[in-house]
């Protein structure tokens, strides 16, 4: 991982954990496998612990580390380091998906709850005006009380928004290739096509992975479908979105947006996106940041715990999902 | 009630539930309890729906309205037209005050999520800097993950924040002169002294009532035992806390603030407050706005159901109460 990531994500708590449990140098953190230190260390390396910044798991690496039976991930996706290399000599793969999930459902939560209430347009309104003002009259469409709040897709951090929003008086639904309708409303939801969810919420906020078959998911036409003064929140990956067709809606004032992900990341600097009223416009912040990252570290050494105990993995990732997740 | 408000507060659905229940008027909104229309309809009264806008219920009305038996208030506190007379004559009285601290309880959660993430003060940046910049190493005390979190006044709305916020990974911690610690231990939370409250938590929330003796509850005294980068939230009464002292925090950039009240509201047109990027200020929007209207004039016809069902109301206000709740 990087160098500067390891002292954030494993707190004194976490590190006192690892040590316990196995063979570990502190001091030893690997950007990359081709340095002579790092291919000392590999040669007796049974578990990695990796992170951001962890360099692809190739078959050179593999091959330099002969007794490696594991890799656990503190952090979100493992597609950037976990190569076809690793599925083939049967290396134990987990990620600390679950845990990064958690951020980003509560950062989608707070979204949800500001765009529906206006709160910063309100704010932005009465520092220009400071003034007494009929925010009631002004503001018609706004508030929290019987909203309907589309989720478009029941990953990990779908699910959880649905699970965080359900004490509120919202009326959620969701959309996912994958799910039936029973298995939609054991989470709370109702089951939509991604057309009529678009049309029918107050709040789309999407959940999807990012796939060939994702890209542009909600597209110029979807974006039309949504009523005026609708808000879409995209917490997790910019090509899920026709960002052309959202910006003209945005500037014509439409639609709102809190946008934590964008095409590209960082947006030019004579982007719209950065000024406009009805913008929430974040750098890609909503996953694990500051302390969140200790949670990361903590998931990792979880599951090292279950390893040493013999015990199954409680997130394993498997072959066979890296096509349908993040 | 204010005129223009009723439309506003009693969506069609509650109209029709009104007008079934009881002989309703419904043009007949009244402002000024002293115009011959306002004194032909008392004459007849035997409920009176209230809200927002509503006269004092004094001697003199309560002399027009021989048959008056209950006042059912569609918004939250009844002590700015509930007098001493309602209570000698034995006027039943309910209020939507649980209706009411929904919105603002689910204001606190966004202002908490908000605040311990930094959302707004990293937008700010971004769209000041359009550049890439590493958000982990500049916030270094960021994120939603094994947060204190101190509520004052286990009120309606503190105990729902309380409910709200327990899915999440917080120490709440809870402050009020009227709960014992297994009281507080029910409710999800740790209870603890004021001064020890504030020097722990990363966000304090009021949630008292404004009383004579809380009257800057949260003095210059406190608010400097509250640690560097803590968060104050007030979305109760502006005159809980000390703002001259707040103030001085707030441009010193020692503390962050959610202000959704102030003294006096609306803020003169100087007040540094207006625009500091360490504080969200608002203009006293945190209760029922817009669509969160119709939640209280349904719970009003909720209480006029069980009225004319002869059933007890489920949010009775009594004289006894008055002194220890908003």
């Amino acid at each position: 991982m990087h160098q500067d990531l390891a002292a954030q994500l494993i707190d004194p708590e976490t590190m006192e954990r690892l040590v316990r449990l196995a063979e570990l140098d502190p001091e030893l953190i690997v950007e990359d496998f081709g340095t002579p230190e790092a291919a000392a260390a590999l040669a007796e390396t049974e578990v990695i612990v990796s992170s951001w910044g962890c360099p692809p798991i190739d078959r050179a690496v593999l091959d330099a580390a002969p007794r490696l039976r594991a890799v656990l991930h503190a952090a979100g996706s493992v597609k950037h380091h976990i190569t076809e290399a690793c599925w083939e000599r049967g290396i134990q793969v987990t990620s600390a998906a679950r845990a990064n999930a958690l951020p980003v459902a509560e950062y989608t939560v707070l979204a949800i709850l500001a765009g529906n209430k206006q709160v910063l347009r309100i704010s932005a309104d009465y520092r220009a005006r400071r003034d007494r003002f009929d925010w009631r009259a002004e503001y018609g469409r706004i508030g929290n009380y019987r909203r309907t709040i589309g989720i478009v897709g029941a990953s990990r951090i779908g699910r959880r928004v649905i699970e965080l929003l359900r004490p509120y008086d919202f009326d959620l639904v969701l959309h996912d290739p994958y799910l039936t309708p029973e298995g939609a409303a054991e989470l709370g939801a109702r089951l939509l096509p991604l057309d009529e969810l678009c049309a029918l919420s107050d709040v789309v906020s999407v959940h999807a992975p990012q796939l060939p078959e994702t890209e542009h998911l909600i597209d110029r036409r979807r974006l039309a479908l949504m009523h005026d003064g609708a808000t879409l929140v995209n917490t997790a990956r910019g090509s899920l979105v026709d960002q052309d067709a959202l910006t003209a809606e945005l500037v014509a004032g439409r639609l709102n947006a809190v946008l934590d992900v964008t095409v590209p990341e960082v947006l030019p600097a004579d982007s719209p996106l950065y000024d406009l009223p009805n913008v929430l416009l974040t750098p890609h912040i909503a996953g694990s940041l500051g302390n969140e990252l200790h949670r990361m570290g903590a998931a990792a050494a979880d599951e090292l715990a279950r390893y040493t105990a013999g015990l199954p993995f409680r997130d394993p990732v498997l072959p066979q999902d890296i096509q349908r997740i993040a």
